[in-house]
C-alpha cells in the first residue's frame, strides 16, 4: 500500500520536532552517513556529526511550532521534498524565533532518512 | 569541467529573481512538464499552468532581495537543493514581506531545470 507524501511528510516532522523538542540526542536515527545538515552558517555530513551539533545548540528547553508544512514528491523513486516555516521557542524567552527548514527524503524500507536539512532562522 | 553546487545555486537565483522581476512571461524555459510548483496554498505541475500562475499574480512590480541562499547535492546525479530566505517588494508599498522558497534543480545537457518549486510568505 502506497502511503501519500503528504501524509509522510505530516508524520515526519511531527516525528521529528516532538524527538528534538524532547531529547534530540536520539535523531541520529534519522540520518546515514551521507546526509548534510546546513544549520545557518555551519555545513555538517553523517548522522554522527549531524546529531552533535544539534546537541551542542546551546539551549535546553525548545519548542517547534509548525506553520506552514508543504511537500512534493521529489524523483521516481519515492523521494519527497519538505519545507516548513515555523517558530521556535527558546528556554525561558516570550519571544519566539522564526525559521525555514527544508527536508529531502528518502524512502528506505518501510521507512525514510533525511539525505538534505537545512534550517535557517528568519531574522526581520 | 565540474561546476560547484554553491556557484550553481547562486547563478541560477541571480537569474530566476532577474527573470521574475523584469518579465515573468519568461520564467517558463526553467520548467518542464513534470515540474511542480507550490506557491502558497496552490499547486501547479507543467511549465504553461506554473508560468500562467505566476504571470497571474496581483502586482505589476515586483523585486526579489535574498537574504540568506544554501545549497546541498541532493543526488548522485547533480541534483542541486536550495533554500532561500528573503525580501519582497510588491509594486508601491513601503513595506517588504519576508518569503522562504525552496528549488530541486535537475541537470540538464549544460543547464539545469527546475523540478521542484515550493513558495511560501513568512507572515508574523
Amino acid at each position: 500500500m502506497s502511503v501519500d507524501f503528504n501524509t509522510v511528510a505530516t508524520e515526519f516532522c511531527n516525528f521529528y520536532y516532538q524527538q528534538f523538542d524532547s531529547d534530540r540526542t536520539q535523531l541520529g536515527n534519522l540520518y546515514r552517513d551521507q546526509s548534510m545538515l546546513t544549520f545557518e552558517t555551519s555545513q555538517l555530513q553523517g548522522a554522527k556529526d549531524i546529531v552533535e551539533k544539534l546537541v551542542s545548540l546551546p539551549f535546553s528547553k525548545v519548542s517547534h511550532r509548525v506553520s506552514t508544512l508543504d511537500a512534493q514528491p521529489a524523483s521516481p523513486n519515492g523521494d519527497i521534498l519538505v519545507m516548513v516555516t515555523g517558530e521556535l521557542l527558546i528556554d525561558e524567552e516570550q519571544n519566539a524565533q522564526r525559521y525555514s527548514q527544508v527536508f529531502h527524503l528518502i524512502p528506505d524500507g518501510s521507512s525514510y532518512y533525511v539525505f538534505n536539512d537545512i534550517f535557517r532562522l528568519n531574522y526581520s
